[in-house]
């Protein structure tokens, strides 16, 4: 005797998510199992409602639930300054910052050969085509520091380099309330490369 | 600007789920927003089953798709021997092992008076009944060993001890594949007590 069928079902649907174990997927259906409907309808009503009603930018592919999304919609933002970020949680935690006026460009993934992620996998040809429009001045890369978001920022900018726009890539260091002593040598080697002078 | 709304109302929905907290939920939410529709239809449908076709076994109590389930509905087991546990994941722990040919009493949930779960939210009166209503011989209490499964158990001892039946607690002690040095005082206390003459 297993857990009845669809008990069973659910666990396997459940741990077919991210980071969710057989042990949680199981823990997590008991506590659904064990709820007011009203929380399993407000959850199914959500989950359809992320798929219907959220699509994608046309003008920067983020997801959105309007189009243009809100920020490509906001004319207090720089149209000229495009921001390339792998996926939309990048763009929020940059949106979080606050400060920054221009616009986004979600690539939704990064270049990773041996996942099968290509150029054609991400969302380039967008880009190029917002680039061939013309009224873009600067594009900030702003993949991540990591192994596939470098590749994916050198590939970037030997792409754009034909086009005549600003290139840039944010930063690389030391975070800020970090202590020198815990940096990795890799991090530290860029801190001193991309030392400035004081005034 | 914040994540669009119906991605929000998802992850506030996913964030309630127990152990998950808000930035698994926005990993969880992403994660669905980026997976194919038919993943989408599978999840909701298997949440909308689980709460329309699973309900209790009018005798155990369990969680069944069946009534009577499939253990209770076993004429291949002793219906004169009931396993009283707390919850549907303890029962199934229990046939896991294999070997018990008895029949099982969910108690859904603990006695726990600081969480506001007194013996009324317990499924004690129907134990009651089905004591009362004679064919059982045997109970045994496999509530947990730690302090509300404990509670529960003294109080089902008390409780049932009117009963003309044979009450017993499963056992206490070192669990198998265990070092000795390892174990905490109370478990060695219990180990010691219930020791075994050897043949």
């Amino acid at each position: 005797m297993r857990y009845a069928e669809p008990i069973n079902n659910l666990i396997k649907a459940i741990s077919r998510l991210p980071g969710i174990g057989e042990k949680t997927a199981t823990r997590l259906a008991l506590f659904i199992l064990n709820s007011k409907s009203e929380y399993v309808e407000e959850l199914t009503n959500c989950l359809k409602a992320v798929k219907e009603k959220v699509t994608l930018c046309s003008e920067c592919v983020t997801f959105s639930d309007i189009d243009p999304c809100g920020v490509c919609s906001d004319t207090g933002r720089d149209a000229s300054l495009v921001c390339v970020v792998s996926d939309y949680r990048d763009m929020m935690a940059l949106e979080g910052m606050g400060g920054y006026k221009g616009r986004y460009h979600i690539l939704h993934g990064s270049l990773a050969p041996l996942k099968g992620i290509g150029p054609d996998e991400l969302r380039i040809e967008e880009l190029i085509k917002r680039i061939e429009a013309g009224s873009i001045k600067e594009v900030i890369l702003a993949t991540g520091f990591d192994s596939e978001g470098e590749a994916t920022s050198a590939y970037l900018a030997r792409l754009l380099k034909p086009y005549n726009l600003k290139l840039t890539r944010i930063a690389s260091g030391i975070p800020v309330g970090s202590f020198i002593e815990y940096m990795d040598g890799a991090t530290l080697g860029r801190a001193m490369e991309g030392r400035k002078e004081v005034s």
